[in-house]
């Protein structure tokens, strides 16, 4: 019995079909029957743009091939920056056009994008051009994210310091002078950069007042949490090893705990994300895709919701709230993921009952239609 | 650079462009380009006829409900053996359409659908009969099982005894005179039916020259997979507690063993199947997707797939073979599953590089074409 006014892309009131003040009476009338209706979902975390995919090391690794077997046979992260590099923008566009409409098609209406598969100046811009591009060609918001410091690319080897330094700093310096960043994100792990190193680039973010955000704490305790907490970061990312004092730091800055149970599924993690400890303390949860051709293939926030539940054991509403509103707030859109007046119109419309029904089960594509700023696209 | 050659629903020939013989030279040529075709998948355990969903109660015990207080409030199985009696044949055929429709369009051909939550004479037949509609009005193969023995329905509580001689055999012999019963099933499990019980159903099969196979070591290890090879049984299904006398009983029977890794995924199991068992004494491998709206609500042959790889290691050929030929042995299908001579020409075209891919990957809805008996789906 709900009604939503919603005026040149905003909505202007929410309450009871019988309650309609008068201005809005004369509106035109939409009905969706006994449908649910939510804010559209917001994927704050992908590696949508890169080149070819990583079917081969997923089966080498099934057939019992080690992690350094298939690096020693080109595989891992490298593999996509190879693949990236080797499109031209159009071709990059095209293929990453194909996974943009898979997640609208399930009610998403923003996604984050991150650059981190070119680490080399040029490629690094050719892949935030893509997600900007993508912007103007579908009905949707795009969140772009600059990650040169992803991983060392083979030019650099052994060498972070002067990567950060020759490449990584550059190009986020002519990225944003091109208008192309958002956020300023990183992968500290010992895999990848140290906490000194990511700190050199949260400083030149700092600088050019570009918030900042992190993948930290998934493999191993870095102290990454607290980095992105001094930085006053917008979020910190997967954090399954996050301890109480992290913990502590994010609720202080504000910072969005963003779980990915997409990683973890595919990598057969056992240690869970400290979710009573972030539940203690307040911190917002939100929940995304990470997809990624390499540790979370999967191409369906509905999914991730539903292994956020059954892996991490959230509620279907914490669920919910971390693929609208505590998404909208990892990525600093103050307009978003709630349905209140002043809101952007950006809804989903489901043929289910309930919002644990969007979490419960897989494989369902339960979207009726979805609206963005008002308008009604599928 | 692959030829199929197709007559009258049957494939005539299988080779290179190159060696396309005389005879077929004139038949009208479709070029599919250098997509994958492979067989059409085959989903070789569903419950897929039922009334309602459990949302709620998946909600709940994230709340932190046991089962026990789930049960208390009406909830489980029987609640979907109260839903799913409440429905009128139509009713339910129409869900039930809907589901089997997303199976289809994922490169599905043959569906296994099981009664078992009607628990009364006229419900069981009624789901069955619905299978058997479906089949009229689908371009796929439909195989039905008898599963009265799924559980105990509250006239009975405390009588399972008297629900086999009252309820199950008398439905079961009902059933089989209006042709309904390609296999009998059972759920041999200490919250469900004994040994002994199953033994009886079994028996009757064998009279009536039925198939048998079951739900087996599940949650414990009850001598299931054994019963079933006594039985010459098609296949025994989930096997979480399978032993190896019980490996071996089934490859001495030609049993094959149907892993179920949605309902692992969903109840957070962690006592794997006995993957490497099955492997050393060549017990067939099939994998499915147990469709279910309690421990396995995944309408999704393909996430299943990846979930068989990811969860139980099996590698992508064997998470493949078990959707198609291992399958088509767990439902007697003689000419199906494999692309050759004299083998229905039920194929699935794809958008994808490889078989490993078709595993590899979440959401992305690879499916081109489907061919059904040699005719173009979709």
């Amino acid at each position: 019995d709900g009604a939503i006014a919603i005026k040149e892309g905003y909505i202007q009131w929410v309450g009871k079909m019988g309650d309609v003040p008068n201005p809005y009476k004369n509106y035109e009338c939409k009905d969706v029957k006994a449908r649910l209706v939510t804010s559209s979902l917001i994927d704050c975390h992908t590696h949508i743009v890169h080149g070819g995919n990583r079917a081969d090391e997923f089966r080498l690794r099934l057939h019992g091939a080690s992690y350094s077997d298939i690096a020693k046979k080109g595989g891992g992260i490298l593999s996509t920056v190879k693949a990236t590099r080797a499109l031209s923008e159009d071709e990059l566009l095209d293929i990453s056009l194909k996974s943009v409409d898979k997640l609208l098609a399930e009610g998403v209406g923003v996604i984050e994008i991150k650059s981190g598969y070119g680490l080399d100046i040029e490629c690094e811009l050719k892949m935030l051009r893509i997600a900007s591009r993508i912007e103007e060609m579908r009905p949707c918001h795009i969140k772009k994210s600059f990650l040169g410091a992803h991983a060392i690319p083979p030019e650099y080897k052994g060498n972070p310091d002067a990567y950060i330094n020759d490449i990584c700093i550059p190009a986020l310096v002519r990225a944003h002078h091109e208008g192309l960043v958002d956020a300023v994100d990183g992968f500290c792990e010992n895999i990848a950069f140290n906490a000194n190193q990511i700190a050199k680039i949260f400083k030149k973010a700092r600088e050019l007042n570009i918030p900042v955000k992190l993948h930290a704490e998934q493999l191993s305790q870095q102290g990454g949490a607290s980095l992105v907490a001094e930085y006053n970061g917008l979020s910190a990312d997967h954090l399954e090893y996050l301890d109480e004092d992290g913990v502590k730091s994010m609720h202080k800055a504000g910072s969005v705990a963003v779980l990915l149970p997409g990683a973890f599924y595919y990598l057969r993690e056992t240690k869970l994300p400290p979710i009573d400890l972030l539940r203690r303390h307040h911190v917002a949860i939100a929940v995304a895709s990470d997809y990624n051709p390499g540790s979370s293939p999967i191409l369906s926030l509905l999914t991730i919701m539903n292994m956020a539940c059954t892996l991490f054991g959230l509620t279907p509403e914490e669920s919910f709230m971390g693929t609208t509103q505590h998404a909208a707030r990892a990525l600093a859109l103050k307009n978003q993921g709630i349905i209140d007046v002043n809101y952007q119109a950006n809804l989903a419309i489901w043929d289910c009952d309930s919002i644990a029904d969007l979490s419960y089960r897989i494989g369902h594509a339960p979207l009726y239609k979805r609206l963005f700023l008002g308008r009604i696209i599928q």
